[in-house]
């Protein structure tokens, strides 16, 4: 059950098995039923989140809409960590769109694991070095970015999801209505080589 | 000369003296004139840059115009940082508002210190931590926010710039034409108890 856990942490740090075991010990387990709530807004994020098994969605609302900010799936790290950094009211909603199964790293057991050795310092750096990467591409995305290389993007990077997720979700994150999406599919399917 | 930089490394670490010795050992110290650029879009970033005197100002330029993303003071971490850790060519332009005295870290020194000890290990995570959350801030104002709201957090977050950065600059950081600012400077002036 924690194989994910393990080669995630090995591919990214030089961890000994002690450490390891170190690790994992203090991982907290959680079964999220489809359309539950990890997090939602106004809330704490306590946790990083292991994503063992499942999909997940992160979120936030403006005048009652809501607006995709990004999904994960198995083998990814998931959080909304300027909130856990900070203790701060979570402006994300963090939502399962279908049976996931976590493992939950809390911010005072990760605090410790930060006292016991460089390798997990290491893991904090890489962990806060990846997340600022995807949330600087995403927004320079946004900024830059057409909508429809926005769409081509996703495609490429998530090609596995493209049957999971539907197709509101993904015009919302893509930034556009589910009408303006399938007009730029179309186009899309239009100009590929049959 | 290095009494800031060592000054700022030990109120985020506790570095022994040996640390400190060899991470001064690293840096490469640069001026730059006002107006003259550290990083130009296009251009990878090769350091982080410990600002020891002067004004920085990060922006990005979309259809000809320029966007300010950031202004840097005297005692900050400067970077395109998303260019410096993946050697792609940067987005932004980074450029000094004055005559302005840097300490530059390259990639590799960053590296090696790395390998070197915890302590470096957790400058690097602090440096990521940050960067995310300050990133994650400006563009969450910038998605919830009134240009109102985003002026007041600038007042309150940059008030020893304020007569430093042409209102032009200002104006381009909170996101509306100058003409706008004056009109949000006159009505917050009006609140305001005399």
């Amino acid at each position: 059950m924690l194989d994910n856990v393990k080669e995630n942490l090995l591919t990214h740090v030089n961890f000994t098995d002690e450490e390891i075991v170190n690790l994992i010990s203090k991982l907290e387990s959680k079964l999220l039923k489809k359309n539950h709530f990890l997090l939602r807004e106004g809330e704490t994020g306590k946790h990083v989140a292991f994503l063992n098994k499942g999909l997940i969605r992160l979120y936030y609302v403006k005048e009652g809409k809501e607006h995709n900010s990004g999904f994960f799936r198995s083998g990814s790290w998931v959080s909304e960590y300027a909130s856990f950094l900070h203790k701060k009211p979570s402006l994300f909603y963090i939502e399962a769109l279908d049976e996931t199964e976590l493992f939950l790293l809390s911010y005072d057991n990760m605090q410790k694991l930060y006292h016991q050795g460089k390798a997990f310092e290491r893991l904090g750096r890489l962990i806060a070095e990846n997340l600022f990467h995807a949330y600087f591409k995403r927004n320079m995305s946004l900024i830059l970015d057409s909508p429809e290389e926005r769409y081509l993007t996703f495609l490429k990077e998530n090609a596995s999801l493209i049957e999971l997720i539907p197709l509101k979700h993904i015009a919302s994150y893509v930034g556009v209505e589910p009408e303006s999406l399938s007009r730029i599919r179309k186009r899309i399917n239009k100009l590929q080589p049959k």
